[in-house]
This record gives C-alpha cells, sequence and structure tokens, in this order.
C-alpha cells in the first residue's frame, strides 16, 4: 500500500516552518510519505489583489501572529527567532528545492532552509543557500546553475499555477487523496485522512 | 482562585459554532468559567476595508472553509447544516445576548442560537429568537423589548469597541489572562494557559 501525503509550502510562510520540521516523524507513524512540494505564495496573493503577505496587510493579524508563533514553537519544542525581515525573498531557496527534484536530501534542504529563516534569522541569499547544500554534501556550484536555468524557473512557474488550479490560497496546504488541508494545525487530521 | 476565559464571539461566526457548544464542557475540567462576549465583526471587517466576511471576498479559502466545517463538525460529533444565507445577520440575536447581560440562561441561549443557523439554516429573525428565548423560560417581548433598547443599542457599540481596543480581527478569539488566542483551534492551548 502505497500511501502520501502532498505538503505544499513557501519557504517564507511561518506556519510552514512548524510542520516542515515534524511532518517526516508524524507521517512516518502513519506509515506514510511525505510528497514535499515547495512553490511560492506570492503569484497565489497576487491573484487575489495583494501585494504582500496577509500578515502585514492586516496589522492586528500580523501582530497576533508573531505572539501566536512563539508560543507554538515552545508548545512543539521548536528554536524560533522572529526574522527581521518578513517574509524573505524565498526565490533562490524554492528554485533550488526545484532542481531537487526527488533527490533523497530535499527534506533535510528544506528543514535547513527554514530554520535558517526561522531559528537563525538569515537570509536565503546564495551564500547561504550554498552553504546549506554544502552541510548535505551537494555540490553548491552545480545545483545553483541548475536552480538558475529556464526549465527550472519553468519548473517553479508550472508548480505555481499547479497550486492555483488546485485552489490552494495559503501555506501550508496538505492533500491527503483528494481531501485538502489547510494551516498547521491541520496536519493531523490530514494524516488521519490517509489512515 | 477565579480562573476565567473570555470567549469573544459574532453568532453569523461558523468557527464560533465550534466552540460554543465545546467550551463549557472543557472549561470545566480545567476549573474555569467561561465569559461570553458576544460582538459584531463586521464593523471589525469594515475597519479593514472588507464589506463582507473574508469567506466571501476570497472565494477559494470560502469553498474551502465549507469543507473543513463538514469535517470539523464530524471529528466534534457536531450537527452540521451549511446556511444557505452567510453570514446571516446576527444583530438581533447579539442584542438580546447583551440584553441578557450575565443572566444564567445566557450561555444555553448562546448554543441554541448557533445551533439555529448552523444546524438547521434557519435565519436569526424576530420569531426564531423569540422562539428560542420561549424554549428557556424567559418572556420573549420583555427581552426583545430591552434589546432594542437605546441603552443595549449602545452596550453593543461599545463592546464591538473594545474588540478592536483589544485588537481582535476574526472571531472565536478567547482571552486567557492577557494573552489572546485566535480561532477554534486555539481553544485548548487558551485553556492550558489558565491552568
Amino acid at each position: 500500500m502505497n500511501k502520501s501525503i502532498e505538503f505544499w509550502f513557501d519557504f517564507g510562510s511561518n506556519y510552514s516552518y512548524l510542520n516542515a520540521l515534524r511532518i517526516e516523524a508524524l507521517a512516518a507513524r502513519h506509515g506514510a510519505q511525505v510528497l514535499w512540494r515547495p512553490f511560492l505564495l506570492g503569484p497565489i496573493f497576487k491573484a487575489f489583489g495583494w501585494d504582500t503577505s496577509p500578515f502585514l496587510l492586516q496589522k492586528e493579524k500580523g501582530e497576533y501572529m508573531w505572539r501566536d508563533m512563539a508560543r507554538q514553537c515552545r508548545k512543539y519544542g521548536l528554536p524560533w527567532k522572529p526574522p527581521c525581515v518578513f517574509p524573505c525573498s524565498s526565490l533562490l531557496a524554492a528554485r533550488v528545492a526545484l532542481a531537487a527534484g526527488e533527490a533523497p536530501w530535499l527534506p533535510e534542504y528544506c528543514r535547513r532552509i527554514f530554520l535558517l529563516n526561522f531559528a537563525e534569522d538569515r537570509d536565503l541569499d546564495e551564500p547561504n543557500v550554498a552553504a546549506v547544500l554544502s552541510q548535505l554534501a551537494v555540490p553548491p556550484n552545480v545545483l545553483l546553475e541548475i536552480a538558475k536555468s529556464e526549465a527550472v524557473k519553468l519548473a517553479l512557474r508550472e508548480r505555481t499555477a499547479q497550486a492555483r488550479e488546485r485552489r490552494i490560497f495559503g501555506a501550508p496546504t496538505f492533500f491527503a487523496g483528494s481531501e485538502m488541508f489547510w494551516g498547521n494545525d491541520r496536519l493531523e487530521d490530514a494524516l488521519q485522512e490517509i489512515a
């Protein structure tokens, strides 16, 4: 039996961070494989007429989110350092993830990128992304060159277009079979759906 | 020791419905008293520049919400019938709740009003609100007259102004001491905070 859960996320999404670090252990308990699906939230928000994160557009919600994140990280035992720049530019990190395809190092790459942003308050710029690749013993220069290719740019655009087609409106979003679940708070429900 | 949780809600808010029917039993387990705080979301949304519910403004999110509500109600064992009119007009029901003050029948009144809207798909109009009052052996005519008084109209406006001052941006919202929690998914965390 091949059970899987699709995990759609943007590296700049703070609530996706909460999942990225928890999902593999939880999925394993349900005997489910995690399909990591990085995409870009920016174009999704633009389609709603927003030029940035709703946490910036809606000030009260934004203030609350930072408070909520600190509590959630404490609850889950995750490190947390609010990033000075929010949302960060996640484009390069996402292209590298697309360039990785289904490489076995992709999940660990994703976790480390999320930690950079939300536990260390560091930019997802080229030196930092390259450093993560090096830690994983993946040749940074090779991967960065692929990440910058037309093919990968197109693949990321295609991935994001798929997100819109599947009615994704935020991140994280999970698919368990044909059922869609939105938000960190629904990860357990999504896994229950598979079981 | 006097432990309490404030439960801020709008009768038209579907996610508030999920709490209204669960909160007393959960709070009792934590030895906490529930302070029912009806207010109006409409003026809060207007202050954000929205003329209706975000579930109508953001189509994809709205579609998802109906699916999510059906699943959540199944999870909690709550009755569920999607209302034909959404969001309903919750003004009269809210004024009656304000007129009730801290009357012992207020929690049961709130639950029955929520059930009318989300389990029976019935309007919160005067005959239906009066019928709920009758079921609770509260004289409908007396209560409705108070509900329509200038004093109660002002009290509801004041309550909603307080919501804005306290940076409430949606419903349900809970206060456990000075900590604010937003959304049905945070009820357990809010109660944990009190404990």
